[in-house]
Order: C-alpha cells, then sequence, then structure tokens
C-alpha cells in the first residue's frame, strides 16, 4: 500500500459516473499522486471529455480504459465508485489477496451488522468481506486511518447526519433524533431520470424514501459501531432543486439537558482542517466544490437541540471524503489535493 | 358587506408587494370582482406595470392610488397586504365602524393569545381589535366563515403547518411535533435584500430564525383555539433556491398508534375543493402558481407519523386563502376565481 | 367545423408530451369546451396525473384513452401535438375527408414550398395535404383564419422571430436580419435526456443547431407567403438555463433607413389582443405561463436596429397560439380561455 | 516590480465586492504568493468571512483593512478591483512615481483613444495616465507582458468578444461583426438590485443596455489597437438566469471567404494554456469557476461565420486574467496558481 516513488499511481473503478469524475478531478490536481488511471467498462476506449466537461480544460486527452487494462495492474491505490452491490461483485479480489489501497464508495461494505445490511439492500454476496473495512468517516476517526488497506467510504447523507451527531454521541436521548436532510440533483448520478429531468427539477422540492431505510441503516450501523449512548436516527431525505449538496437539521432531547450546544460543537472538532463550527446556520453555497463542513448548534425550547449541516454531496460526501481517508491511511497530510476553497461569488 | 351590484368593488392595501400583486392578479380574474383598487403609499401615482410585471399584459394601464382616494371609499371588500405591525395602525378605522368585509394579510390579528403575540412580536397598538377577527384557514374552516366581517389570513408557513396538523388534531401526542419547512425567495418580499441577491441564493440551502417563535406563536396559537390535543408544535424554517412555494414534512408520535394515517388525512379533506390527498410525498411543482395543497401522510416507524405538505406561498398561504376567504365570506361558491390549475410542463 | 352544441368536444392527440399538457390545461379552463379527450398511443389507460402534475388538482381523475378510442369520433375538433414526422402519416385521414377543425402543431404542413421542407426534415410523406394548412400565426393573421379547417400551428422559434420581423416585412434589407434566439428545457420535451439533466442544465448556456436550418426553412417560407422585401433570416438557437420560455434577438438593416422602429411595431400591433409593445427590451418572466408576446425595438447605430421578443414556448410558442388559432377558425372571441396574465412576483 | 524573496506579497484593492473576492481567493491558492492584503474601505476591519462565504472555510480569520494600511505599503504586487470611475481618482499616485506592478481591473485605463472614453464613460480625471497601461488580454498577448508595470484587465465581455474575434482579425469584413453576448448575475456585483433580485431573475431573460456602448467602446479601440482589418462590432448585451458565465455568439462575413474557419481558431490557440479550440459549440458549464476559455466557429451559410466562446466572468473575465497577467508580468509560469479544472458534475 505504500508507494514506490514519490509520486502515486491512481485507478479509479467507475470513472464516467458523478463520482468517479470528482475523483479524477480531486487526484490530478492532488501533489502526490502522479498517474490516474480512469477505469469504465461502458465507456472504455472514449475520451473522459466525452463525459465530464472539466476535461475538456485539460491539456491532454485521456482516455477511459477497460477493467482488464495492464494500467490496473499498476496502480498503487484504488477507487471504486460503482453502483451499490456492484462493488461486493467487482472489487473482492482486491480485497483478500490484493494488499494495496483500496477505497470503496459504494454501500456494500459500510455496515457491519449483516441484518441491518440485508434489510436494507437485500443479500449480499461477499458478507464476510465487511469486517476487513474501516468506516472512513475521515473528520471523526482521523489519523486512526493510517495503515488501514480497506476503507469504506461513507454515503453522503450519513456523512451529514453523523457529523453533526457524533459530539453527541455520548449523551442519552428520550428519542431517537430526526434528520431532516435535503440533497441536491447531483445526488442522482450522471444518467437522465424523470426525477433530475430539468423542467420538472427546477423548481420542484419534494420528500422521498420515507419508508425505506438505507441511509438509516448506515447511519445506525455506525452509532452502534461508536458505542453511542443511542441507538438509532431517523432520516427524512427531500430532493431540493439544487446541484451540488447536502442540508441536514438535526431535531433532539438529551435525557439531561445541555446548555451550550455550540461547546460540544467546538470541543468535537477542535483543530479540525475541514469541519467549521460557525457563530449562525451555516450556508449550503460556502462549501460547494469543496471539502469542507460547516456545523451549528442552537436550543430551541429547553432540553431540544437543532444542529444544522451543510457539505458538497460529492466532495466531503463522497469523493473528497475518500481522498481525504487515502491521505490518512497513507500517512500523508489530510489535507493534501483538498484546499480548494469554493468560489467567492457565489 | 354585500355588494350591491352583482360586481363588487374591491380594495387592495399594500398592493406594491409580492402579496399585494398576487391579490390583484387573482381579484382581476375573479368573475364578480368588477373593479380593483390598488393603494399603495409608495407607489401612489404611478403604474402598476413598473412594479408588477405581469400588469404589462393587461389592455388597459391602471395606476396605484394613494390610501386617501375616493376609489378606496366605494370598495365594498379591503384588503391589507401591510407589513406586519403596520395593519394594527393603518387598518383599525376599518374595523370598529365599519361594516365592510376586512381581510388582514398580516400577524397583526391572527393570535388571540395576547401573551403569545407579545412574545412573538412585541407590543401590540390595538390588541382589543383582535377579537373582532376570524382566523381565516379556509380549508379548515370552510362554510363557516359566511357572514364574517373581519378575517385574519393565515401565515404561510402556519397554513402549510396546520394543514397537515389538523387530521391529526384530537390525537394526544408523546411529544411536540417537529415542522421541518422550507420557502422559496418570493416569501422574503420585493425588496431585494442580501439573502434573496440572485448571486447568493440561486444554489442555497440554509436554516434561519431556530430561535425564533414567530410562526410557532401562530400555530401553537390555533392549537390552543382547536382545542387540539397537544398544545405546541416545533418550526424550523429554512430558505431554499426557488421562487415559490412552501415544503413542510411533519414528524410526530401520537401516543396511541395510529396505523391508517392516510385514512385521516381522506377524511378529513374529503370533498375539499383545494386539498388533494395524494398516494406519494407530493412535489412543489403540483401546486405553484394555484391555490391548491398537496397532502400525504406515511407511518416511518412504528407509531412515527411523517406528513408532507406543499403549497404555493403566495396564493394557499396568502393571497389565494384570502380571495378564498372572501367568497365563503361572502357565501359565493368557494373556488371563484380560483381555479388555475398550474402549468403543465413544470 | 361548428359545434353542434354551444359546448365543443376537443381532442387532443399526443396528449401525453409538454405541448399536449399545455393543450389540455388550457382546454379545460376554456369556456367553450366542455369535453376534453386526451389522446396518447403510450400512455393509454393511464391517469392524466401520472404524466402531468396540473392534473392532480382537478377533482376527477381523467385518463388517457387509445386513438381508436370513441371519444375521438365524436370530437368536434382535433388538436395534434405530435412529433415532427409523425402528423403526415397519423392525420392524413382528419385532412382529406373529415371537415372538422384540425390544428396541426407539428412542423409537417408549416412549410409550403417542397423544396425548402425536404431540405430541412427529408422525405414527406403526404406533401399534397401541405396545401391544405393554413399557417396560423395567429397574431398576425388574425380574423382571416375564420372558417379555415385545417390550421399549422407555428413552431416557437418562428413564432417569436416572425412576430418581429413582421412589422418590417415591406423593408428592403441590405443583409439577411440575424435572430439571435435562446430557449427553456421545455422546449426539448417531456423525455429525459442528457442535454436536460439537471445537473448539466441547471447553470449552462449553449449554442446548437447552428448549421441545420430547420427553423430558418420555417421562417424563410413564410417571408415568401408574405411577399416579404426581404427573403431569409439567419436564426442561432440556444439552450438557456431556465423551464419555459423564447426570448428573440433580432439585429437587421434597412436599406432605408429606418428612425422609429418603435412606431413600426405600435402600428402593427395596434389593437392586438396578446401583443404589447414595450418602451423597454422586455423581460421573459413577464409572460411565463401566458399567451402574450412582447416587443421592443430600437436603433443601435445608424439604419440597424434591434428587435427584442419575448414569448412563452408552449403557450405562444404552442398550445395557446393554437387555442387562439381554434377560436379565430370558429369566429369565437379571440381570448377565451387565454387570458391568465402570469404571477405576479416572479 | 521584483519580488524581494520568491514569495509575493499582494494587496487587492476593493476586496469587499466580486472581483476583489475572487482574486483573493485565487491569490491565496496561487504558489508564489505570501501574503495577501485585502483593503476595502466599507469593510475595514470586518472579517472576510462576513462578506466573503468561501472565507468561512479558512484556518485563519483575515480581515479587511483599510487605504492606509502600512500592509499596503510594503505590498510587491496591487491589484486594483475598484468602481469604474473610481481607479482614476484612487489609484493615480500608484502609476507616476511607484514602480510596483500594478493591475487595474476597472475600465479606466483600458481605452486609448480619449474620445472613445469619454464618449463611452464621460469625461477622465487622469486621461494622460493612460498611455502608461498595457491591455491585458491575457491569452491574445501572452509573454508580450513580461516587464510591463501598469496593466489595464479586460472587461468580460470585451475578453470573450475580443477572444473570438482575434483569429480572424486580418479579415476585411462586409459588415461589422455582432456579438450577442450573455452574462450571469454576479457580472451586477455583490449588491442586491432589483435586476439581481431572485424572485425576478431566477426565470428572467432580456436584453439590456441596447444603445449604450461601453463595452463596444473598449472593443473597438482594441480593434483599432490591433491594426486589424475592421474597426467596429456591435455587442448586444443580455441578462441571463444564471450566477456566473459569459456566452458570446459572434456573426460576422468576411470579405473572402473563409472556408474553414475552425482552422483559423486553432492556428491563433495553438500551445495556449486557456484556450481551448472545441468540435463543437462549447457550454458555459465546462468553465465556471475556471480560467479557461472555450470557442467554436463554424460557417453558417456560404460566407458567413458564427463563432460562440464561454468563459468564466469572474474568472476569465476579470480575476484570473488578472491573475494571469500578473505571472506573465513578472515572468512566471502563466499558468501559476489558476489550474483549477472545474466541477466534474455539472
Amino acid at each position: 500500500m505504500s508507494a514506490s516513488d514519490d509520486v502515486l499511481r491512481v485507478a479509479v473503478f467507475g470513472a464516467a459516473g458523478f463520482v468517479g469524475g470528482e475523483l479524477l478531478r480531486l487526484l490530478l490536481q492532488h501533489p502526490r499522486v502522479g498517474d490516474v488511471c480512469a477505469v469504465s467498462r461502458s465507456q472504455a476506449g472514449k475520451a473522459w471529455s466525452a463525459t465530464h466537461a472539466f476535461a475538456r480544460n485539460l491539456d491532454a486527452a485521456p482516455v477511459f480504459v477497460a477493467p482488464d487494462d495492464p494500467a490496473f495492474e499498476r496502480a498503487d491505490v484504488v477507487f471504486a465508485a460503482l453502483g451499490h452491490g456492484e462493488s461486493q461483485r467487482s472489487v473482492a479480489a482486491l480485497v483478500a489477496d490484493d494488499p494495496r489501497l483500496l477505497v470503496d464508495l459504494a454501500a456494500d461494505f459500510r455496515i457491519r451488522d449483516p441484518d441491518r445490511y440485508v434489510t436494507a439492500y437485500g443479500a449480499h454476496a461477499r458478507p464476510e468481506l465487511t469486517a476487513d473495512f474501516r468506516y472512513a468517516l475521515a473528520d471523526v476517526v482521523g489519523a486512526d486511518l493510517e495503515g488501514e488497506a480497506k476503507l469504506a467510504a461513507p454515503g453522503c447523507f450519513a456523512t451529514a447526519t453523523l457529523l453533526g451527531l457524533h459530539p453527541f454521541r455520548g449523551l442519552a436521548m428520550r428519542r431517537p433524533p430526526v434528520s431532516f436532510a435535503v440533497t441536491g440533483s447531483s445526488g442522482s448520478g450522471a444518467t437522465p431520470r424523470v426525477g433530475t429531468h430539468h423542467p420538472f427539477r427546477a423548481t420542484n422540492f419534494h420528500a422521498y424514501s420515507l419508508e425505506q431505510h438505507r441511509h438509516e441503516a448506515e447511519i445506525g450501523d455506525q452509532l452502534g459501531q461508536w458505542g453511542a449512548a443511542f441507538a438509532d436516527c431517523r432520516l427524512l431525505t427531500h430532493s431540493g432543486p439544487f446541484v451540488r449538496g447536502i442540508h441536514a437539521t438535526l431535531h433532539f432531547a438529551p435525557a439531561e439537558p445541555v446548555t451550550d450546544p455550540q461547546a460540544l460543537l467546538e470541543k468535537a472538532y477542535a483543530g479540525s482542517a475541514f469541519v467549521r463550527v460557525l457563530p449562525e446556520p451555516p450556508e449550503l453555497r460556502a462549501v460547494t466544490g469543496t471539502n469542507f463542513a460547516h456545523l451549528h448548534a442552537t436550543q430551541q425550547h429547553a432540553g431540544e437541540i437543532v444542529v444544522t449541516v451543510v457539505i458538497d454531496n460529492l466532495v466531503k460526501g463522497a469523493a473528497g471524503q475518500a481522498v481525504q481517508a487515502m491521505n490518512l491511511a497513507l500517512g500523508w497530510p489530510e489535507t493534501d489535493g483538498l484546499q480548494q476553497l469554493g468560489l467567492a461569488a457565489c
């Protein structure tokens, strides 16, 4: 899992999707990555620029390669940005016998409890592999990721919600917290669908999957891993008329009142490279295109806490966090390649 | 309060704002309204079309008049779309001695409990007048509004939340319901501000006023008026990157489990002219520009109910509901002038 | 083509598309239309509301019918909102032997010159039928449409451009006018595509079909029909990040200078029901959802004229103009069912 | 104008505006800039983060300083992002006696011909200073900027239009080219106005300043400086419902036909660091947030050329081009600090 030279060769599976594209973008601009191999079954042989508009800005005109391309064998690190359920079939060979760092961005290896997984996603083809993976919520786990070889990058809703719950994990709750979360259209992927058809999405807002607990399973599993003083969190997911980002509003009531919830946030994220605690409810626009998370907490009524969280779903909620996890796993500076600040006029 | 002829003369105070403009638009297209007088202190003497783009479509080129214009005296019905706190000063004369129908769209006369009002809005100049007003949540109160002379039109957040709570008002709750509500930029009014500056708003999402309970006061007051089995509702307000609409997601847990929450919605709104109960979570785009409300309820976990509600903030949440209330007060068909269905391709 | 009673029965072919949906919406609200039959091959038997969100607001739950449904036989008037090339096959039977009013909204019967048609669209299956159709640019042809039985409703780009050129049709030009035109995403139809995928469209702007002269053919053919003093107009088409509307900017240089181009607009559209001449360049938002067109003309440099035009692509540029043409053909008031003014707060 | 060490100290005047903010963002991420001093008269003493959301991501909490702050004296390079007309008063002292590199981003020193300037902008306070400035259209002038001390950074409309005209500058034209150009809302600056009020802008499109030739003056002056074979270009400016970017469509007819206009683009920009010539009309989304320009040319009709250009108005059209010009003036790699590629999923 170490890079033989001071530049790393990286392969990205599923490079034609949105998360794959963001991985390419970030890795190309990473100071320690020297070679990026984009693997895509559907686009093999075609130019990146046909799929990813940003690639029109490159000097070179790189092309996607097939999974059996020799460039993949040469890679020092592998990112897998495949569909949920696909990773367990496609990347299994990379787990048992392959010492290289693998960062998987699907849901397949995020959930330790097999029952939770099956309830949320159905049967798992290789459940025994899950134990090899470390859940890489980078801003919480931090340097403990160093030396890990198999990482499961968290989902975007789980990242936003868990960052908000982490500072309060030791508190018993009078009832499960509720996370009211909104995602942009890029969360639905690169394939055009009814729900992301511009005439329908541009001015729309709606809830979805209110009874489907996929992301709740991931959050609940992690609360269990943490040994949190509460077992569950309700997640209410919504689609908003913007392209990028997750906004989560958490409402909960600790068994013992908390008088200064901001202080708990500040303590939990003191010295954090990417998590900022703000004096006002955060704005999505401030983190768009970046690996930063902004949080705020307040007491609404006596004993009730409201935490608000914003992240970019594709960076902090996917590709950025995965690169951060790679940095931490390899013992590199956590911020390498991830210091884009966001645009000024938005 | 009756119209001497079969066409009504209507005056709109505060006609240069967004709610005022929507009132003008709806009243101009109302089959029983023959004359619409637009009163605006700031725009008196100027053309409607300088303020309201839709007025460029009119054959005529009407102008705003000042509050002391004789047209106001001749009006059969008065709508007041003034700022909160302004109504109590400006329309007081219309209350005590004036038998004409007055529909006030500010917060001034919505809250019966003086303490709640003062806590939320500060001192009231004429608190004794509030008792003369009927809270006109038109789809709930319905024909009971007939003959009323002074109506307080509900706020947009309160309308969305109360429509969602009404079917469950008889149920004791294990804790106060939480309403996560999102508004479009038109809710902030016609005056440009930082929060509605296009470069900042177009891709943004954020919570606001998390500790400020103005709209909670209105909701709580109404729950009290209803004699609901629960006293309070938490309201968490958010700004979304769309122009029109309110989406509210209500989460609550009745003391006694409810197995079929949709059935309660259907029962409460059977035969309703404007409230539709849908089999899926509603979409904001379906009600934009209309007086309709769409609702859906589901059980998320055993004993926990999620209700989702969409309305157009300026129609059902303001001008449309006010016109509907006028129709009901005058004994006219509830749907007169309010039958626009919304656009097909959005 | 006359309605036997005072309410008309209307059938809409292709009712599941965006133009079809707008026809349904407008016809449902038309005071002289009593029955609307929505024909869709793909959606036959399914509820309108599954396709058209606005239909969730209806009391009833109408369903689409198949083309062989008897309701079609009973219809007094037929609208065809089919794909280009499909009309010439599907509605041919309605032309020769069927005296009913047919309004076709495809390109199939808009272009009188067969060579122009073939160059732009390829071979025509029934070119001999074109002579039966009248090109229904309603705001220009007006009452001359009365008694016509077969109407070809103009395309959206052609409508915007021709409304701008009409007042100047008698002037020789030093070179062909150029129309720089922008359309919203609803112009690409109801089927999700890459170009209307929200993540790609929401912040995008680009030109397309710069060498493809389909709409130029329609415009040029009409200039010929008019006997205009110039034969051609260049059309440069663009996609903008909005849902509805066409904005066209025309730049041209008459052979003889025109000192007051606004006066020519005002003269051409004096007394027009739907065309407004404004003192400033028009704004798209003022006509969204309406059948109105706004125009403005100015002299940029000595001898060069700039005309700007806005319309809603699906109303004035499609369904609204088609209903207006029906009104005119049947000798009804031109504005019946088309008086929606647009929303105030946008 | 040289930096004494290998890190440069830079001051930005007008740092609280959008262009100022983008300068801060780019300079903070520039590998050779060690210190960025943000000067703002109105915000002096306040945190950057109160004005610029991106600054919430910084570790530190920098504050704006007043113009008389000693940090300004220490700066090696000065950028002025002041309002048009303000630079000629405020930065004059930096011109005559101050050898430091000054990059001015206002219109004040862009136009060499005093008559053109006065016609477009009114009287100039210090017209004699203009001769000291070099017009820094970086992708055209390139290494010729090395050693220059006073640079006038081009305007955004002029940049887009001139990049499109440059490859054709040697060709006589049958008439002045026409540039139809569209800008996003960030082009109107950070102060909320009616034209950038979200409810009005979100779905709007309109032309403006059709008779006002400010940007034409800049373009025409530059054509003169170039000794181009044509003297003028018409500019028709429009506002679109997006935040960032300029799209320009140029239509012109050379006196001698050009059969392969793409070849001229490719020749003119061979080896360019930031200009890409694409096989299809470019899309705005591909350059958002970057310093890249994308161009395409095609022949529409025999002898008529259409060139399309996209840039980010605040980067390539302002701050990015200014930093690029600094790099070139100082003899540094042109791309330093400017290699952001844009986001993948948009």
